[in-house]
């Protein structure tokens, strides 16, 4: 299958300059693309690789334009943003290449009759969907998911394998969750007696807007009386955990391993790195950015760059480093002490 | 669906004044309670916020009524621990609006013909329950499940879907498992051979007590030799890892991202903040507390608040900060300069 | 079921003193063994407790056999390495007590008509085979467990219960997976435009080599558009995250917890302690350790171990340490400080 330039400049726009009618089977990196491929310039470091590329053509930026324009010989697309041109040109290949979903209900699939599925989702084999779930026009449910009691998956969205969304549960459209997700489990609520913990009924849902990814083993605990709320546009990566009551801001992203603590409030536009971690009832605003493997231990009320863990270093060293952490409080009196000293020094003279 | 307030402290306990034969519905905050609802006051500092809700009930302490007896004029209901009073009050509430559940084993579910399922307990579609295993009355397994060969799991216990609970494990009564958990899988052990790893069979078991509840996606390791122990009224978070041959004590609560490494012993009424980790063979004493994000890397044997983690800072003051951790060997050696001089500056006079 | 002691030489090696005929049922520990069962010594400091074990056979090395031989009067396996002569047998008596594995698709199983599947392969109730996998003899693939098109399974690799092995991914012989591991879920690849997040489509497979472990809940993305592979005997502990297009090289092992960002190449024989972080795109050569809790932010060129968290106190010790480390910076200065008035202080005499 192979697609005209022509085609993709019409679907995804651009500014096509040479061959619309040569055809391109898919995408590849500068270095490895062929004739039959087309690639992407983002970054001007690399404008002599791109000069070389034997790609049919490439997608660039004006300023890139001008620089390669008689460098290059092939088809150019120019753009104000290549990367994100890149991105649609890929899923315009994925969707060329994909299978063809069949909508239905698989026979190996059990759902109630009480559920509401439309005739244009697709639900695979040993899949559950309790009484009164409702599943959207073009949502595709893979193998063994589980869909809880009146919870509601909108259009579009792809369940992968293996997920569970409990019930009550919604998520808006064009939504993906990967295996192993768990949406709407109870969130960590106990109150103490005597040293006995007693159980805090979860009966809050778990509310997820459009456009939202959560990765492979992710999990979102349901709000404790009000609910967990994940706004349009979040993408949240592998093994992260989501507690009761938080709010995740739109277009926020989240890298694997990040833990945010119950009734959280994070902004819109954030980023948080790798096991970045968010303790409980705190505020961070919108456009924060948290470095990976930072403790967020309170609210951060200005936008900007935050980093907290402590500097990798060769063992011996660390070990240096680490003992003295440990005694910091003695070198500051050390040096309180240096300073009477001289100034007693000083004085006599 | 409401219920009097006198069936509901003939039921729970603590001393009502006001009109026993009010009814309510349910429970909520106390910004947000209306006439139909019960409502609670924990701490005093919201006591202004509790004069003036609507709810038709007030949980409190006797201090607090004390203080508010003559200003909300509402039903009261005074009990030690107000908290721990409205966590049995949502309980009561839960059971009253929740589906029935019908006892049984679904015709999707795959039950060997050697497996003993109590006639009292319910399987749900897509388990599969393994030759050996016994499930008591009153447990409820969800969608999804796997139970394998020989494990037992007692009354009332209740897995959530998509729970791997393996050949062998044991669970007692009151538990509560959440999705995606894993209870069970091998434990992380192998001898080492010309840079080769050789696995080590991992025949012991996981032993868990009453009333316990293991959060989604947590992992919890079968023994080597010995057994794994979770002892009664341990509440463990989502996405927990727990090595093989950990023992942990009884009522300890730990919260989410927390490990624990192979063979450590923790001890009861401890608590573990989000993504504490614990290196193995460690033993930590009863009545520990570890703040979040903090690494135990030796045996904690006195009771006690820990904390080991690095400030959260301005990316920029971090760099700075991070650079001298990495240097703090030299800080001290120039202290130590500091120091020769000015003892001999002071020979000298 | 007992073996005799020359079998279990016959079948692992190592050089008996002792009779041969003597049959034991299992392995045990120093200290619990007894006539029924044999045991090992794999570290010196415990000759004493092996001279009184009242086990029937002894696995040693030379040098604990030379001092051990008038001492012990059972029998004694002299081997070179009796850590992983210990991991050995205790395999042998796996096997030994193993239900018979009878090969063949579970009814309940749904299998598409174009996989293929190996007549010596076993399928578990309730698991889905997509068309085009291919899973080969030997493979034992358990309940719920999803493998997804075109993926491939090889020799002798055992899945446990609710794995998710996605399209086009492989795995080669004697692998073991464990219950809840996602493998080709998507990696987290977005374009951003306008502070919105575009998806990159995830093309890239994972590729797993020979006798490699994944643990429980672990998650491993397929590439972007390269693949992610895992090489050859790699040990993956419980709730890992590999990034997309990563490559852990052969005989690496990481303990549970740790994460590894997107095309991090890691090289062979490294070690990763639990909850250690490695950062994206970066290098990591061979025979490299990494304490646990450490995050890697950079690359590391040359063998050896490295270290990097902070250390763990009593919360007011660490309140202090925290403080100052915050205000390093002020405290350097105050050095030089010092350093100026001193010399000042020198040259003036």
């Amino acid at each position: 299958m192979r697609t005209r330039l022509g085609k993709l400049v019409e679907r995804l726009g651009g500014q096509l300059t040479g061959d619309a009618e040569a055809e391109v089977s898919g995408i590849a990196p500068l270095d490895s693309a062929d004739a039959s491929h087309i690639t992407f310039l983002s970054n001007p470091k690399f404008r002599n690789q791109a000069g070389q590329t034997k790609a049919a053509a490439l997608i660039l930026s004006p300023a890139d334009d001008a620089a390669l324009a008689g460098v290059y010989g092939g088809s150019r697309i120019v753009t104000d943003n290549p990367y994100a041109y890149f991105a649609r040109a890929a899923q315009f290949f994925v969707e060329l290449y994909a299978e063809p979903v069949r909508p239905g209900i698989h026979p190996a699939a059990v759902v109630h009759p009480e559920a509401r599925v439309d005739a244009g989702a697709t639900i695979g084999p040993n899949v559950t969907v309790e009484a009164g779930a409702a599943i959207a026009a073009g949502a595709v449910i893979d193998a063994g998911c589980f869909i809880g009691r009146n919870a509601r998956v909108g259009e579009g969205t792809h369940f992968f394998a293996n997920v569970a969304f409990h019930a009550g549960c919604e998520i808006g459209k064009r939504g993906i969750i990967h295996s192993g997700a768990v949406i709407g489990a109870d969130g960590f609520g106990f109150a103490r007696e005597n040293g006995v913990y007693i159980k805090i009924p979860q009966t809050g849902r778990v509310v997820i807007g459009d456009d939202v990814e959560i990765g492979a083993n992710t999990t979102v605990d349901r709000g404790a009386l009000a609910d967990t709320i994940i706004e349009d546009g979040v993408k949240l990566d592998n093994q992260i955990q989501i507690g009761h009551n938080c709010q995740i801001g739109a277009h926020t992203a989240m890298a694997g391993c990040v833990g945010v603590a119950g009734s959280a409030k994070i902004g819109k536009y954030c980023t948080f790195g790798g096991a970045a971690m968010v303790l409980g009832h705190l505020t961070v605003v919108d456009n924060v950015h948290v470095s990976s493997g930072s403790m967020v231990t309170r609210s951060i009320l200005e936008p900007g760059q935050y980093t907290g863990f402590y500097p990798l270093a060769k063992n011996a060293e660390w070990e240096k480093s680490a003992a003295i952490v440990r005694n910091l409080g003695t070198m500051r009196e050390k040096i309180r002490e240096l300073e009477k000293t001289i100034k007693s020094l000083t004085e006599k003279k």
